[in-house]
């Protein structure tokens, strides 16, 4: 039996309960779903994270994927993952039924993910990734290049990537190289070479298809000439054979976690022979791929919140069953030890890993409920609203759980003290696992600069006002009641704080500059994070109160009573950080920007 | 040539600038040393960390230690590595003359091991505790045993252990239940199970001392009963030879990190014939062998802040030479890259990791000082003196490199980006390796209650009391300058707070009992770690402004000028965190003592 890596029963309860899954249901786009079909489809998802992905967790950990003959070899269960996936619609999901997709809800998507991740993060990666390929093409191509790709990647049979990253551009992609050089036919050939392409090549699917940034020969130098093509490892010729493409593997790397995945490097076009189809406009290419971005960000944040969650639930495991020394205050020896769990300073490690995973799903889950409501949005003024919600939201979703993710999946491994160290337990290769998230699909550093230098300031702070509207609905709710208009008044404090910090930013870049202004972005957003989890938190825990007081089935009373005590914790033991941040980022000292490099000689 | 892990320059501005290693000499115990052995000693050190340890770094961590017939095969070099810290002195450098030791200053001695820590942490722990278990055998062992243990050990011949947790009794040493047996001729026949014992089996040694605890029949429950043994793999005969001593390896962990060291599970006696001989008086066993957990805590604390140091050298050279991006607010694309340093953030993470190793290793070497200053002390007041302040100290010196050392290593890997990820760069070995220490010696649990339950309340908070007076020292000198005035307000500012969280937490001790009281206790030890550190910066800058203003060589600028800037960011951006801690332990609130183990339930 697996063990538990995560809780169907909470996932529903943030689904139904905090975040309104059913109201969707009521718009159009979304109205042939029913709660029978949504409970259905969480079973199944939770039926194949146990059947499917976890068994083979340690194992796609053990073996390093290998280049050899041309082709990277993954576990041989890739194929299986892949067909399943693309066989029971998963990879399609949440496509619209033009493209034969289900039309879903991506809450509903991110939470089945949400368990995949937790099984298994790396297997989970090969159908999300495709799917994320998939959409952009749908998006943005041609009818042909969709009729041409699409169909077979849904199914599981073709594997989509981004390639994005290249040996010397990385956070900087306006210093891209690889180029495309236009074809009579309408065709470009490509030639350059990418670097950390996740799934870029694998013996688990019959072809790679890799949406690929690259500048059209002649095009504008940095972000303002690039464009998106597709260029696969094999191109399908007219009689439906797949003809190799030149882009093959010249590395594939060893990581420290993450292992069941292959990160490759590639060489695109060595022989002059790889052919690539652009997608939608000439130099638009980066506009395209941040639609892709901004999901696999929000996917990244999942992943990291569903690997801390699975670590979360191993050491709760263990800090049920493991004696060890008696309450404080106990002297008698002959008394038999207590289980850790009944330490004070155990419990606190615990909730601060439920705090961590729970308050993370729900702010993603609040994402994807604002990106459905763009999809069925009735006009663009509201489409418009959800739209900038998702787009201020995303760096700290993407942020919070990847960086405090790992904090708590390293109090997963002091739970089992020495134990948690050893590869006996899994908690070791969690941490390693989410030492990633920090890391893809724009570092920590890039989104700092994200929120404070783009999405707090466009529209003249649109963005934010819609989002403290947001807030405002929920310490409304908060402030009706005795128990919950204390943490109203503390959350109000933290906006308030941030208030106060971004206009002193906003002065820093008025007198002093780009530089200085976003020396701390970082501080910035890991502020805005203790914030914004704290407002899920109180969302979470005015939810579970209305479950109390309604008096709804007796198996909910501990889920519910948890809620309530972790909302206080992040109160008490989390939001507070961001006071120690405000007073950072208050000083008027530009010490970071100013320190010469000299400083670190020695 | 090995890359740049450590800082010879830096140690010697710490040893002879800051902590005035040379004071010392003045004492009569240290009165034959001079500087230029001193020097000699550092040269040769750092030498020996290039050319035996940091060779086989990476390869100690590719092959797991594995047992077979009987013996945990470890890598080739660890035979080197024990004949040349044998015959080279390391291992006997603090012991005294009359143990053919080399009397050093364990403040020297540390800052060797800081090297060796640094190019290879697994390696250099074979030495490191057969030091420590000799220390215990010449401190409390009868003439005969040490005749019999010692010279073979501090020449490296036979390894040292320190052998206390079992599987039911990790941070609960009162529930040990390996049993010894009184014989007629005053050995014992012991019995039990041993697990985690760093270097507890391995083939560079002819032989391995085990420093056992263990209960003798009949004795009092928990710690009071509990004596110290020597008890080796094999028993030296009166004709020269070495007799199998029933202690067999029945498993070897494999570790995360930290794997060029093994560490086993031992089974004892299990055929009846394991003799063990006692160390000291029966009963005192876990007195004797808090003298070399101490030490060990310092230790570890020495160990987490050297691989975060050769971490930090890591990402400094990196960040060095890696291109990528612009300057903020430089739009001409056509202008090349910089290299990342270049950038706030960057620094920013830099800075971060120097001060979090900087501040450590400074720490750890006033630490060493006070237990150089008592082993010399004339008179026993001044020798109780310095054993309190480095009782008070100790937890500190022991938690703050391990927790902080963990963030200071992941911003390491965040520097590289991808390529920190991958094992082509050393930084994901330290980030693995480091992780080892928040648990053994000590979880970082009970630490905090060792701080806050036991060294800040002895004696009627004496040790407090001297720690604050060597602090004033400090404050008096910063006030002096109008630069560190500024700072000194705010490392009084921190006492301040200390001190009302702390009468507060004596308060709830009186009325809440041993569970309230000591509930956040890891809270109260990182708020403590913090204002430490901070006194530690604030002297080294002090040292460092007076090296500036004296004129003195000018390649020591740098260094100088790296110290100040560091110093005031720790200042500004960490010492600020004691702040959030203070408004968390002020709270009445006690939510992780009271919150039900049914709140994790769902």
């Amino acid at each position: 039996m697996a063990a538990k890596f995560a809780s169907e029963k909470n996932v529903k309860f943030m689904l139904y309960e905090v975040h309104d899954l059913m109201s969707l249901t009521k718009l159009e786009y979304y109205s042939m779903h029913n709660k029978k079909a949504f409970d259905m489809i969480l079973d199944a998802g939770m039926q194949m994270a146990k059947d499917m992905y976890y068994p083979i967790f340690k194992e796609m950990d053990e073996v390093h994927p290998e280049l050899a003959d041309g082709t990277v070899k993954v576990h041989a269960d890739v194929k299986k993952i892949m067909k399943e996936a693309g066989e029971g619609g998963w990879i399609s999901a949440t496509f619209p039924i033009e493209f034969d997709g289900g039309q879903l809800p991506t809450m509903l998507n991110c939470a089945t993910h949400h368990m995949f991740g937790a099984a298994n993060y790396s297997g989970s990666v090969y159908p999300g990734l495709t799917s994320g390929a998939a959409k952009l093409i749908t998006s943005f191509g041609s009818k042909e290049l969709i009729d041409t790709y699409v169909p077979n990647m849904l199914d599981g049979k073709w594997q989509g990537t981004m390639a994005l990253t290249e040996p010397q551009a990385g956070s900087s992609l306006a210093d891209i190289t690889t180029t495309a050089y236009p074809q009579e036919d309408g065709s470009y050939k490509i030639k350059g070479q990418k670097v950390f392409i996740s799934a870029g090549d694998h013996d688990g699917v019959e072809n790679i298809v890799h949406l690929m940034l690259a500048k059209i020969e002649g095009a504008p130098p940095g972000v303002k000439g690039i464009s998106l093509f597709v260029a696969p490892k094999y191109r399908p010729t007219a009689d439906g054979k797949l003809e190799y493409n030149d882009i093959a593997v010249s590395q594939v790397f060893h990581k420290m976690g993450y292992r069941g995945a292959p990160i490759t490097e590639l060489a695109i076009g060595d022989k002059g022979e790889c052919v690539g189809w652009l997608v939608g406009k000439p130099h638009h290419g980066l506009k395209y791929m941040f639609q892709m971005m901004n999901g696999a960000r929000l996917d990244v944040g999942n992943a990291a919140t569903s690997i801390a969650c699975a670590a979360y639930y191993a050491s709760l495991d263990y800090a049920k069953q493991r004696p060890q020394g008696r309450k404080l205050g106990q002297k008698d020896l002959s008394k038999p030890q207590v289980s850790i769990i009944e330490h004070a300073d155990v419990k606190r490690m615990l909730l601060q890993q439920k705090a961590i995973v729970e308050g993370s799903l729900s702010l993603i889950l609040q994402c994807h409920k604002y990106e459905d409501l763009e999809t069925a949005a009735a006009d663009p003024e509201e489409a418009e609203k959800y739209n900038l919600l998702c787009e201020i939201l995303t760096p700290i979703a993407k942020t919070y759980p990847s960086e405090m993710g790992i904090i708590s999946t390293s109090n997963a491994i002091q739970c089992l003290g020495g134990y948690g160290y050893c590869q006996d337990f899994p908690v070791e290769q969690y941490y390693r696992d989410i030492r990633i998230h920090p890391i893809h699909e724009g570092t920590t550093g890039i989104q700092g600069m994200d929120l404070l230098g783009r999405k707090v300031v466009m529209l003249e702070g649109k963005a934010f006002k819609l989002f403290k509207e947001e807030m405002e609905k929920t310490l409304v709710m908060a402030e009706e009641s005795d128990v919950y208009k204390e943490y109203a008044g503390l959350l109000r404090d933290a906006l308030a704080d941030i208030e106060e910090v971004t206009a002193h930013k906003m002065k820093v870049a008025a007198t002093k500059g780009a530089e200085a202004f976003l020396a701390d972005a970082c501080l910035y957003l890991e502020m805005f994070g203790y914030m914004t989890i704290g407002w899920q938190w109180l969302l979470q825990a005015l939810m579970a109160q209305k479950g109390l007081d309604g008096g709804k089935a007796k198996k909910m009373k501990d889920l519910y009573e948890g809620k309530i005590i972790t909302c206080k914790y992040f109160f008490k033991y989390e939001l507070i950080k961001a006071k120690a941040l405000k007073i950072r980022l208050m000083e008027d000292d530009y010490l970071t920007a100013e320190a010469p490099a000299s400083c670190f000689n020695d």
